[in-house]
C-alpha cells in the first residue's frame, strides 16, 4: 500500500498568496507523485479564532480546495477534501481530548499568540484544544510524514507526543511521522512585496497587505509589483541599489534565471528599479500564467465534486483508523 | 411532532443499583408515557476519569443499557442507545467548544472534584470539557426538558449558558429546555444500607459497597439487607429503637405501605430489627422483581439489536439537529 502524506491548510481567506505556494502546495505537488496525498481544507480550525463571525468559511473552502487544485494538485491522485466533511476528525479530536493533558496545551508557544488575536476576551476552549484538532487531522491518515515548513515544524512536536502517549496507554496504534520539509528554502520563504518601517521587507501576509495572489490577474500583479519596496535611496536609474534590501531583486534571485547579472546591473547604477520590475512581471506573470488559466476552468460544480469524491477516499481510510483506534481503547 | 426528552448514564460500572432507578430511571419510565425519549449510555464521558483504563467501558455499556429496558424503558417507543454510536455528538461537541469560554468550564465546582478523583496527575484536556459533552449531549436532541435528580439540576445550567451563547451568536437554534426532578424526593435520594464512622447513614454509591443492584439474585438483596445498619443501641428486640437513624426503617418509609406502624412499633421496642429486615428482603424483593424478570430475558443479541435501532432512531434526529446547526454557523 502507498504511503500517505496530509497536509492543510485554514480558510481564514478565500485565496492564497504566491507564499502559500512556494511554502506548501508546491511541495504537496511535488509529494504527490511518491505518496497517496491528503490534501484537506481545515474549516473547523478556522473556527478557533474567527467563531463570532464564521459566515465566509465555507465559501473560502470552496475558493481554496480551487487554488488547490490550480496549483496542480492532482484530485484524480491526491484527496482534496474539506475537513467538516469527514467527521471522524471530530471523534477522533473527543478522543485525543481524553489523553492530552492539559498541562501541555497550556505550554504551546502558539496559544498565546492566537489568544491575542481574538478581538473578544471570551478565548473558547477549543482554542486552547487546536493542537489536538491538528492531532486528529494528522493521526487520521496514520501519515508517513506530514509537509510542512520549516517554522511550522516545531508545532508538529505535540502531535508525535500525543501519539506517543496514545500508544503507550492503548498499544502502538500511530506511527512514527516524518517533518517534509520543502528544500528549496529560499523559495519557501519568500518575502512580502514591502517594508516595516525600519526598511526591513516582511513576509507575504494578507494583514500586510503585500500579497501576491495566485488568482489575481496579471494587470494586478503588475500594479503591485509597480508599488513594490526597492532601495529607498535609489532614486535615479544611476544611484547604486542594494538588491540585499530590495523587495524586487529578492523575487528575481528567486524567479529570474540571470538574476546575478541583474543585482550587479542595480549596484552598479545600470538598471533602474523600473527595469527590475518590468522584468519581475513579466517573469511572474509568466509563472503563474498556468495556474492562473487551470483556476479559470474550475466552475464551483466541478469543486463540489472534487470535494465530494475526496472526502469520500479520506474517510474509507479515516474509518479503518476509527476502528484500530475504538479496538485499542476497547470501545467497540 | 411529539416533544423529546433526553437523559444518560455514565457506563463506569457494569450494573446500575436502586438509587439509580429511583433517581433517575424510574422518572425516564414514567415520562416515556409523554415525550419521545433518547435514553443514552454515555461511554465517552466515562473516558474523562476512566481514560487510563477504558476496557471495561463497551462491556459495561450493554449491561447498563440492559438496565434501561428491564427497569421499563421501552425501545419500541424510546431510543435506547450508546453516545459513540452517533458521531452527531462528537462533531457538536467540537462545534460547541469554540463557543465555550474556557473560563466558565474553569469555574464549574465539579471539575476540581473530578480532577481529584483522577489517579494520575495528567489531567486530560477532555475532562475540562466534560460540561461542552454534556450540552452536546442534550442539544442535539433539542429537548424540552432533561430529567435529573436535584442535586444534578445546577449541572444543566452550563448547558444552557452555552445555548444561550450560540443562540446569541448564530441566532435561535436551541429552544431552552426544563430540569424534570422526580416528584417523590424521599424515593429519589434513597440511602445506601450502611452509615459512616460518626453513625451517619450514607448515600449509595458504589465505592461505599453499599448498593441494592437491580440485577443481583434475591439471596443476595437478602444477604446486603441483613448486614445493614440500624440503631446501634438496640441490642435486643425490646431495645428502643431509633427508625430516623436506621438504614433499614428509612428503606422500610419508602416501601412498606405501613411504615408508620412498623417505625412507632420499632421505638417501642416491640419489634426487632430481624423483623424490619426480613420485612424489607421481602418488600423489595417482590418490588424488583418484575426488573429482574425483565432482565433475565434479554440477551446479548436482543441488546444488540436495540441499541442499533435507537441508534439510528437517535442518529435521524441528530442529524437534522446538525443541518441546522451547520447552517446557523454558514458551514455547509
Amino acid at each position: 500500500m502507498q504511503q500517505r502524506i496530509l497536509s492543510g491548510m485554514q480558510p481564514t481567506n478565500p485565496r492564497l498568496h504566491l507564499g502559500n505556494y512556494e511554502g506548501a502546495l508546491r511541495n504537496w505537488v511535488d509529494l504527490q507523485e511518491r505518496y497517496k496525498m491528503y490534501c484537506c481544507v481545515v474549516d473547523w480550525h478556522a473556527l478557533t479564532t474567527l467563531f463570532e463571525n464564521p459566515q465566509e468559511i465555507a465559501h473560502n473552502s470552496r475558493e481554496v480546495a480551487k487554488d488547490y487544485v490550480a496549483a496542480g494538485i492532482d484530485p484524480s491522485r491526491s484527496s482534496v477534501f474539506i475537513q467538516s466533511h469527514v467527521k471522524e476528525h471530530a471523534e477522533l479530536h473527543l478522543l485525543l481530548s481524553m489523553v492530552t493533558p492539559l498541562g501541555w496545551l497550556e505550554r504551546v508557544p502558539t496559544y498565546k499568540e492566537k489568544k491575542l488575536q481574538l478581538k473578544s476576551d471570551s478565548e473558547p476552549y477549543g482554542l486552547l484544544g487546536y493542537p489536538v484538532l491538528q492531532a486528529a487531522d494528522i493521526l487520521l491518515y496514520r501519515p508517513a510524514g506530514v509537509p510542512v515548513g520549516r517554522d511550522q515544524a516545531p508545532h508538529l512536536e505535540i502531535t508525535r507526543e500525543i501519539a506517543r502517549r496514545f500508544n503507550f496507554l492503548y498499544g502502538e496504534t500511530f506511527p512514527e511521522f516524518e517533518s517534509m520539509i520543502p528544500s528549496d528554502e529560499l523559495r519557501a520563504k519568500l518575502p512580502g512585496l514591502d517594508a516595516d518601517e525600519s526598511g526591513q521587507i516582511r513576509k507575504m501576509s494578507k494583514s500586510y497587505g503585500n500579497c501576491i495572489y495566485l488568482n489575481e490577474s496579471e494587470d494586478e500583479t503588475a500594479e503591485k509589483i509597480r508599488s513594490a519596496f526597492t532601495t529607498p535611496t535609489k532614486m535615479r536609474k544611476t544611484d547604486p541599489g542594494v538588491p540585499e534590501g530590495c523587495a524586487v531583486c529578492q523575487y528575481l534571485r528567486v524567479y529570474s534565471p540571470n538574476w546575478e547579472v541583474q543585482w550587479e546591473e542595480d549596484r552598479q547604477g545600470l538598471r533602474g528599479c523600473m527595469q527590475n520590475k518590468r522584468e519581475l512581471t513579466e517573469i511572474l506573470n509568466e509563472y503563474l500564467r498556468p495556474i492562473r488559466e487551470r483556476r479559470k476552468q474550475i466552475s464551483d460544480a466541478d469543486i463540489e465534486g472534487i470535494l465530494e469524491h475526496g472526502a469520500e477516499e479520506a474517510r474509507e481510510f479515516a474509518v479503518e483508523t476509527m476502528d484500530l483506534v475504538r479496538g485499542a481503547m476497547g470501545l467497540r
